[in-house]
């Protein structure tokens, strides 16, 4: 294995290296594709299992919905067609025969959602109703980056309908504010909330809304979207119900997905020179330890205790690496570039003195705890180092936040030290577009409105927009 | 809704039905293809939570691979192109372009997991190397059943690969056990376990075992296979690793998979007149809680006991259906038709004398139970249920099973009455394929050899064989 790029003076290749070399993922032998290893997986599944908890708490309940869409069902909606149609791929023989109307692998679901909702939606005691799916996507992918941007990516895509836009509303905020807890508490990566513009939004949607974070590099990350469709797809769809008043109306649609993207903020979030730092409360490996065997003293003894403490570690995700063909210092090394948040060393001297030394991955501090205080030691440290990867995310994206007034004064600093800028926007899509020849984009609206003017034009702003550079 | 067709007149037509009417999928509007709905979706996620466990503890690491597969890499293993070219589905488009070359959508995984081994498997230090995918995958069906047989389905595929040829061999029968283990302790289907003929085996593979169960109707269906590859995919795709020696070596691979036809299996093998029965061990709703509100008193207190009873059911999945707006009679119907295990009423009289009546899904049997020896009462109950189910299964198989000696006496009512025979073959091809006549095919080669000479010929037996028409 090869020494990690230095991540401070080429984050692209130490990111893509890291991947590999912690065996998250490999390169697929199908452009834009990789292969998500077990421990990718293993990742992964941990966002799932806390998610999938949280959005059947929310109500909705799983289903599974076909891989494969008429074509015909895309075109239905004007925008959404427009939207996809350059990015999907085509199924045009199946069965050895060439099909009579080509099938389209799913970018995303609402059209046959949508298809189905219009079967089972009759009245409104049928709403609201909301269904989520695991799923797989394809989108054609001309820039592909591990986990980031794959032709065929992993997610969850939720589904609702809704008697009032209110209640359509009140859900896809609510997805919002879950999603952002997901990544506050869960992923230790902070987030900035807030509405897309029109020419950012979901196609043949009326809002979109998402959650974006700052990544290491100082670009800025889409991690997830939750629309307000309103009532285009349901019109499109001729999903009808009848309405308390004994009348037809239409539902109001929202949708909502995070995508296994989330596993690429974690890297270039928290990663470091020595590799990755998975936080502790998706870590689907929390602690390490690892046995420190000496000459003249037996190793079935110091194994034995590994395992001991191991089991004393209540409700903690804990593995033992006990491979005897290598030394302690290879095992370190291996850990931390894997990200294990701690890590147990115990050895002959530690077992005569009743305690474990403990380091953990992020400030690499060695402490010497007693066996029997370990238990509540390690909940404690694990909670502790959620706090300090969200805290040191925080500041750095605190540091990558600047404020801006005019696109010429801050353009060059955006493209080439990729600050991050709050700044005003009188609304135009004109002056939107001017923020690519810096290669920016509006990220999202902000609530707030300090800025007097455009940074576009000399026109007033309507709202403070922040701007990045993005993956 | 309409009336359930007779299970025993016309049972296609009922297994249809009743899938859809107590909501396990629908038809999608892509050939082939269903929407599983919530209610299929969580009998399948049960399924899958069990099994994933197994999996694990067997040593398989979950990962994910690409569902696009270069139509080349079918092509490297001549037997398996010849068994599934004719079923899959290619993209041509994607992206807007031609592709230069096509890819298909995976029917299985071996072509791609294999290319990835290459890369991952160096020394024999590497293996054992297993890995699991949950995952969909694609075959052109020209005959679709709900859950059965659809163009898309749904399945994990373990792939192993293994040092020596009994190792491998061990693994094959080790998940053939599982797979066996899952179906008669967690649905309740006794089931008959062998090795598949050369013609019915894995294209590609040495040896295909099965496990096959009898359904409602007589036929057999095939719940799940577990190859030993051996070492034919591993020198297609140059898979090679240095084996103690210092030499180099091919390993010895294996696959193994179970798919949504499980959910066909319960359907097609508990269900009655009146709908579903899930098996209780992963029934998504083992109890249904029913309040029987009377005239004249306060529905509040009826359903705060309602609550209260399903805290007081510890780890049981229940649920409590308290829309006022049906009628019990309503509630009973539809969750007889879902297949619940158990009900129970609660209702003012009741609360007055400190008791449920509890309702089995099998017998219909009324009991009445003091409030404080519910939670072990239903407990015991479901467990008897699973055993009665089972029981029931095992006994219809039984019945089923016939022994046949020659094919032109025992044929027409394999064909007319779906029975289901042992009978001797001698084992060439040329015997196999007379089946065919009467709609049947040799299901698996059995340990036992009762019969002296082969059904289709005159030559000697050499081992029974369980013949029956299949789904």
């Amino acid at each position: 294995m090869s020494k990690l790029p230095d991540i401070d003076k080429d984050f692209a290749k130490w990111y893509q290296e890291v991947i590999y070399q912690a065996e998250l993922a490999d390169q697929a032998p199908v452009r834009g594709c990789i292969v998500i290893r077990p421990y990718g997986c293993a990742v992964w599944e941990e966002i799932k299992t806390y998610l999938d908890g949280r959005i059947k708490k929310n109500g909705a309940q799983n289903a599974i919905f076909p891989l494969l869409i008429p074509e015909s069902f895309l075109k239905r909606e004007a925008e959404h067609v427009e939207g996809f149609a350059p990015e999907v791929a085509v199924v045009t023989y199946a069965g050895g025969k060439k099909l009579e109307e080509p099938l389209v692998i799913r970018p995303t679901s609402e059209t046959i959602v949508h298809h189905m909702f219009a079967r089972w939606i009759k009245s409104w005691r049928d709403l609201p109703l909301k269904i989520n799916q695991w799923a797989n996507v394809v989108r054609w992918e001309l820039r592909p980056r591990a986990f980031l941007r794959t032709t065929e990516f992993f997610w969850q895509e939720g589904h609702t309908a809704h008697e009032t836009k209110e209640e359509a509303h009140s859900q896809v905020l609510t997805m919002l504010d879950e999603y952002a807890k997901l990544a506050e508490d869960m992923l230790a990566i902070p987030v900035i909330k807030g509405p897309k513009t029109e020419a950012e939004k979901f196609p043949g949607g009326e809002t979109t809304y998402c959650f974006e974070a700052i990544m290491y590099d100082g670009k800025a990350l889409q991690m997830g979207t939750s629309h307000l469709l309103a009532q285009g797809f349901a019109k499109s769809f001729e999903i009808m119900f009848q309405n308390r008043e004994g009348k037809n109306a239409y539902p109001y649609l929202t949708s909502w997905g995070v995508t296994t993207r989330l596993v690429g903020a974690i890297i270039a979030t928290h990663g470091d020179n020595k590799g990755l730092i998975i936080p502790p409360n998706i870590a689907p490996i929390q602690v390490v330890i690892v046995p420190i065997y000496k000459k003249g003293s037996s190793s079935e003894e110091i194994n034995k205790k590994a395992q001991e403490l191991k089991s004393s570690l209540k409700k903690i995700r804990v593995e033992v690496d006990s491979d005897e063909s290598k030394s302690p210092g290879a095992k370190f090394y291996k850990w931390e570039l894997k990200g294990v948040p701690i890590r147990i060393e115990v050895g002959p001297r530690d077992i005569e003195n009743n305690q474990a030394v403990v380091v953990d991955r992020i400030e690499n501090k060695k402490e010497f705890v007693p066996f029997d205080k370990l238990n509540k030691f390690i909940a404690d440290k694990l909670e502790e180092l959620h706090k300090s990867l969200f805290d040191r995310a925080l500041k750095r994206q605190k540091e990558r936040w600047h404020q801006g007034e005019k696109l010429s004064d801050f353009g060059p600093d955006m493209d080439k030290k990729s600050y991050c800028y709050q700044t005003g926007w009188c609304g135009c899509p004109e002056c939107e577009v001017k923020l690519q020849k810096y290669k920016g984009s509006v990220r999202c609206i902000l609530k707030e409105n300090k800025h007097k003017e455009c940074f576009g034009c000399s026109k007033e702003s309507k709202s403070d927009v922040f701007v990045a550079k993005a993956y």
